[in-house]
């Protein structure tokens, strides 16, 4: 399959991430986790998908590491889905697809998403981790990363 | 297909943005367009994709709006792609893949991204667009947009 093959040359982390959050059902499952569900049957309610995809998805996403299993019964034996640290973490893309979302494919929408901390229906914008600033496409600028690459090329010519 | 009508069901502004941006191809050609490039042969040589694949993403991102085609030059006719303002915003989805792919994907990336402002190798984290404070799992809500949803109730009271 060409297509992958070329993906793996370039070897990129956005090209990674897609593979994991990149299908339709997982980021809808993921958004149902960051609003508390944890069980089987409560996705399959909410999100009415088949069985056969949510519990492929969910093993997935298990597999992935983004999900764990935690046993809430023992007769019969039943597990529920909680987020991992990485899990977590996906709370970011997850707020800035719902924003484009938002803006883009449905004006209206039934759900807002209020700040705690303001009290303010909001949604996100990118802002940077260092001075808090908001991410722009005019004030960021790509490098490459030297010590990275000098690294890597070091290891080629060893072999 | 079962799967799609729940989704269209669902109506829910995620999955709007999924169909959208969940192909892998898809954000790798943002990436590039956020990177400058412009035209089909330049992708093609930076994604070493087929220019099959290429030419029906292209045509797909251009029938969403997310880009737009410019002709610059008559014989024979050419054209390049430019982005259009809602193909602007997915930076910020762009960036929020970014930060997670290159914190739990690969950890030896090889670009980083500079924030000019500050001058600081940085990543996105998600900020409240109303007072700026950064948005986590702990400090946010989802509620029902009433006038949204009695809007709607109404309208279907009508039918």
């Amino acid at each position: 399959m060409p297509a992958k093959k070329s993906l793996d040359h370039l070897d990129c982390v956005v090209a990674g991430t897609i593979d994991l959050v990149g299908d339709r059902w997982t980021l809808l499952i993921m958004r149902d986790v960051f609003f508390g569900v944890r069980r089987f049957d409560d996705f399959q309610n909410d999100l009415q998908i088949s069985r056969n995809i949510l519990s492929d998805r969910l093993q997935r996403l298990v597999e992935n590491g983004i999900l764990r299993t935690v046993p809430y019964q023992d007769n019969p034996p039943r597990h529920e889905y909680r987020l991992t640290d990485k899990g977590r973490d996906l709370l970011d893309v997850l707020l800035a697809v719902w924003r484009f979302g938002d803006k883009w494919e449905h004006s209206d929408t039934e759900r807002v998403l209020i700040h705690e901390d303001c009290g303010a229906a909001t949604h996100m914008v990118p802002a940077c981790a260092e001075c808090g600033g908001e991410l722009t496409r005019h004030n960021l600028r790509v490098e490459p990363q030297l010590d990275v690459v000098i690294a890597r090329r070091a290891a080629e010519a060893v072999r």
